[in-house]
């Protein structure tokens, strides 16, 4: 016989749960002590802060009045209001989307609406006190002022556990609100009673995401005292189910001081069955503080796949935040079965592996992607299979998959370097004849420019707006499909695709050395401005000529051509740090974090100033790289100079203070740039690689020596293979380029 | 906006719940009306009683003190002791297991024990009251004497829903039994308290099924008081988890006069979670009657799969009970994700269709696997991919399936004629090749007698007991594999298999003309007995040399050349259902329904009636045939004159009544006996097949004319294909030869 112990059930029941939900976790090292969720909630960052685990489907936080620019996340210390905690969140995106399910804990009477800021009665609305909030990894805690309650909360992978501490009151009640979302609007919000400690329902909506579904199961750990459904502002007496276009349910508790009540919302994309046994599966008791300790169990195991050492404390939180804000996105979007609404709409069983949404490809295919592949491989055969299940769905790969649409947000095919990066580096669990098949889908078919593109070679900027920006995203693709081409080979698709990756060169305008539109005559455009930028109003996107000139990651030996020589080349580079100018009221407001023209607030920079090492001065970038690291990242909310953008500034950050960047957009080439770690150890799956630095200070910041596993390394860069089977990659820093 | 009505939300919720798991609802007729589920629960039907529905994972329903022979389902009706409702039971079987997870409510101190009949107060048993006992597909009710409860229960595929309306007690529980089990014995059972109203846990087994886990995740309507949890007769105060080889909860309630306690009972065997998901995604409410009307609307729909028309009531009842008991088992045993524990013991997910198990093959490839071909052809690739899916799991076919578990229950390779039925029926879902290589590999196995009869060329009788009946069973099975071979273009093969299929001839007596053991040297058993039989003890299997020397129902004209003649073939046969004697006292009590020796109580006798037809002579086939259906099926709980075998029974007397039976193992021609039924229309897919027997009654027993979608038809027996393309076949009966 044996008779477990009663202390620690609640602990196993949970680990229980996380652990058939497919999340690892590890013993470790304290490493969410170093992370400042706040970083980046102010100003330019947008990013999110709640509590969710790593890559889950839930983001529960709170959610806020205005609808601006910088509320893309629902939260901006900007502002205290609180118009819930909403179940799912964005984090740190331009566009925006989701907060679907709200929840509020109230006492008294209230308007069932968002409201204004400038009227604290004309909805359910409290402030939120700042003095008392408390943001962690998976764990958030704030005070509503105008209720006296006391909100928690915390999450599993798909299921939201809300703990409100109330005060006494003969009318506390949790209201969900199915009509609230951001930037969206509610087509349809359903309720229904199961029993008095259960509901269940959806909320179906249009928004950046059109006809985005939620489905949603909820218990309170106490029996409501009645139910009162409100149906477009009206409650309809003695209702136990209702589906309106705006939706909200009363649940009515007699509360004492302080009593808590809890909620467990348990969320699916498929159906609310599915949301039961997501509820189910992952969450059977009530124990909070378990369910705390499990998260944090996660994100500890999470942040710990890179251990370094610095003496510099700031630098450890704004190393550890990057980790944090790096790996609360992509969302898992499939049901603990593994079933999901893939984007033909349709709901699939289990496809082998866990489906994922909200990939921000144009962002993150640059360094967020290259970064999974060294902290997250057992990650990317996932989310490339995820990929090319929806180029099944949808006929070509994803632009911006969120929860089964496809937004198309942004330019290009940003999916091919990540689809490619994955089948170049050898990741097992990738198909690459299905892979490749994909992406030559993708790139044959005939809309966003396509069509046009074979026509002409390039793409006219009288056939479309963005013309460049698309051309210069589609080469540098291209280019990556003819690695792959070439790795499975196919020797005449090799020849083609690298044909394509060259259409920038037609759009380079040597009489002024810099991109530009050129239309169907072949005639330059004659509106062009080098600095002046109108969103989505001339041939780029989100950027000028200035900054997309150097958005040629895969050929820097083609561009420097286009100048004429290596030496014009670095000195157009040169510039692009100098020039000034006014990028104009029509500009996109993503372009931030400038030195000069260089925008390190966007992507289409990001690899910019690792182009010094390959045009063979490295001290450049060693410079240029410190700078960006020491003036756009803080540890403040005002800490990030420009939108996270899903991971994409932070894996900057993390890939350049370890003294690395991948420049080509696949194949695995880590280019150095000036590391200011002392040590970084990747546990690359079950290897581990060591980066050290040598003396490295905020005056070393020129790499004088490599050596590799103890020999003497001539490469400016690494190879992903090296680093992939474990080892020690050794800096030797000096203060004189 | 949409409002939705009050009224029938529980309905809507249960079936949306029940449509999810996979499960067919539709209009019609009332079926159920028809259906006496106490028809064989008395005599030697062994047929279970209690709620269900159709093919479930759950069977709740009573279990009674005694373990003996006629209580292999766990009711008899000869004892009406209660020792509690049990989550699934085996119905009509020989050997027994299950009863896992026993539920039985109470009032004021019991004693954890099953206890025996003779001492009220030796365990929790309470007897039940027959006078209020109702018994109706998907329901069942009954009244507890000693508690003054009523029980009353009903089910999903997965969850058991009990409802037990209490007298005013203070002391009234509900006990969760983890030890007590049919024929088996737990090797642990866990509880643990997961809030006041939620528990779960599991019971591990060794029985039948070695090694059998039963997981479970349980809900109560009302929070319990306090609870006790036994390990091994002893409470262990403030316990709230519990792990024990005797394992009792006891949930403590006090309930006023006539107050209502539910419990809902979610199964799986994988996992507690998966218990949970199946238990959220089955039954979200607390809706008893809304499950129940659920229940009867699955039965109505299978029993509707043959709609009959006939003056006779009692056949009307005898033939929809029989459909009734037809579709008990097979057992789902995956979970709604799709999940199930495999033969290798590992739990695999997914893999595409439902997963079954409790097959019991040997009695159900005869008559029910082929009825199913014609009204459950939905289930045939899911069933027969189940059974591939084991021989990739335990290296070959299944012999009698078991929660997991090979037990081995009886001879030959019974499932081979389900699998080559199904391939050579052209049933879509079922890869014939993966098929073909399964029944290949199972055929060429080392184990029980494989090896020595392809040395021998037949099984010699000093090798092991029961080898006459392995080696007809293999014949017949090789013979179904040889015709697939064929139609897969595999010439050799199905030559191979045709020579293994007439090793019948080697054991044929041509001295005695009966079948007889024949040693390693080619001597003749001299041992042998042609009546009496030896249970595990002789060259036979639950019958002797007269009822094995027919199971050739793949090559009766090689019998008939055994015999001789044709006549001599009819006159040995006359004189099977002549010849009398003692089977002894160490026969198998399965060789029961007698007439002569033919025994219609066991399978091995099923298809001889009908060897008559084949021989020339149907009128012989009729005559016997009216003789059987109208002496061993009544419509009483002593109704089945043998165990109801799985369905097998039923599926003889459903087969027959329509005038129908496949003789040959497998292939799909249905010989013609004798329609008792006035027209039988069955539902094959979306087509119809309408069977009218003009001029019936049980004088006008003879076919005396046939013909096919209004034309004249001169063949004895119809194909599967022509069944399956719909349309009209009418017999035209009269009362002469």
């Amino acid at each position: 016989m044996t008779m477990m112990t009663k202390k620690g059930i609640w602990a196993r029941i949970m680990v229980a749960a996380l652990a058939v939900a497919g999340c690892f976790v590890s013993e470790g090292a304290n490493y969410t002590q170093w992370v400042n969720p706040l970083i980046g909630s102010a100003g330019d960052g947008n990013v999110w802060v709640g509590a969710s685990v790593p890559f889950g489907m839930v983001q529960l936080g709170p959610t806020s009045v205005p609808m601006e620019w910088h509320f893309c996340s629902g939260y901006n210390r900007s502002d205290s209001t609180v118009i819930g905690f909403s179940q799912n969140h964005l984090s740190g995106t331009g566009s925006s989307d989701l907060m679907d399910v709200n929840v509020m804990p109230v006492t008294g009477e209230v308007k069932y609406a968002r409201g204004t800021v400038d009227d604290p009665q004309s909805g359910m609305w409290s402030l939120s006190d700042r003095r008392r909030e408390v943001a962690e990894p998976g764990y958030y805690k704030t005070y509503l002022s105008r209720y006296g309650i006391m909100a928690e909360m915390t999450a599993t992978c798909r299921v939201g556990l809300h703990r409100y501490t109330f005060p006494a009151s003969d009318d506390a009640a949790i209201v969900v609100d199915l009509e609230s979302g951001q930037f969206d609007h509610a087509t349809a919000g359903y309720i229904r009673v199961i029993d008095e400690c259960t509901i269940e329902g959806f909320r179906f909506s249009d928004g950046w995401a059109q006809g985005q579904r939620v489905y949603f199961a909820a218990q309170f750990s106490k029996p409501f005292r009645s139910v009162r459904l409100i149906a477009d502002g009206k409650e309809v007496p003695g209702a136990k189910e209702l589906k309106a276009m705006s939706t909200y349910g009363r649940f009515d508790f007699v509360t004492a001081e302080g009593e808590q009540v809890l909620m467990k919302v348990g969320l699916s994309c498929t159906s609310m069955q599915a949301a039961r046994m997501n509820l189910a599966a992952e969450m059977p008791g009530w124990d909070f503080d378990g369910v705390r300790a499990a998260a944090r169990k996660q994100w500890n195991d999470a942040l710990g796949r890179i251990e370094i050492k610095t003496a510099d404390d700031s630098v450890k939180r704004i190393f550890y935040t990057a980790m944090y804000h790096a790996m609360i996105a992509p969302f898992t979007v499939s049901d603990v079965s593994g079933s999901y609404r893939g984007h033909d709409g349709k709901v699939h069983g289990n496809p082998g592996h866990r489906t994922f949404t909200a990939l921000s490809l144009w962002d993150t295919y640059r360094a967020w992607h290259p970064l999974m592949t060294l902290i997250r491989p057992e990650m990317v055969p996932e989310m490339v299979n995820t990929m090319l299940d929806i180029c099944d769905e949808q006929g070509r790969l994803p632009i911006w998959p969120l929860y089964g649409c496809e937004t198309e947000g942004m330019i290009g095919y940003p999916a091919v370097p990540v689809v490619a990066d994955a089948v170049l580096k050898g990741i097992k669990g990738v198909d690459p004849e299905r892979a490749y098949a994909a992406m030559r889908k993708t790139a044959m078919g005939n809309d966003r420019g396509l069509r046009a593109r074979r026509e002409y070679g390039y793409i006219p900027c009288d056939s479309m707006m963005r013309s460049v920006a698309f051309e210069l995203e589609y080469d540098l693709a291209d280019w990556a499909i003819a690695q792959v081409a070439r790795k499975l080979g196919k020797e005449a698709d090799y020849d083609y695709f690298m044909e394509r990756s060259r259409g920038y060169k037609k759009v380079f305008d040597k009489s002024i050395n810099l991109m530009r539109g050129k239309d169907s005559k072949g005639e330059w455009n004659k509106a062009f401005d080098p600095i002046k930028q109108i969103h989505f109003g001339d041939e780029f996107c989100e950027g000028n000529a200035w900054q997309y000139t150097w958005l040629v990651p895969h050929d820097i030996e083609g561009l420097t051509e286009c100048f004429g020589s290596r030496e014009a080349t670095i000195a157009k580079l040169d510039s692009l740090f100098e020039i000034t100018g006014d990028l104009g009221e029509e500009a996109a407001p993503d372009i931030s974090g400038l030195i000069g023209m260089y925008a390190h607030g966007n992507e289409p920079s990001h690899h910019v100033l690792y182009l010094y090492n390959l045009l063979g001065e490295p001290w450049k970038t060693a410079e240029r790289v410190r700078q960006v690291l020491g003036t756009m990242y803080h540890d403040d909310p005002v800490g990030m100079e420009g939108n996270e953008d899903m991971g994409q500034m932070s894996a900057w950050y993390i890939m350049s203070a370890m003294g690395l960047y991948q420049v080509e957009p696949a194949g695995g080439k880590y280019v150095f740039g000036s590391p200011i770690l002392d040590e970084a150890v990747l546990k690359i799956g079950k290897k581990k690689f060591r980066i050290v630095a040598h003396n490295v200070s905020a005056e070393n910041k020129y790499i004088k020596s490599v050596k590799l596993n103890g020999r003497a390394y001539d490469k400016w860069y690494i190879t992903h293979e090296d680093m992939a089977r474990g080892g020690t990659l050794e800096f030797f820093m000096g203060g004189e380029r």
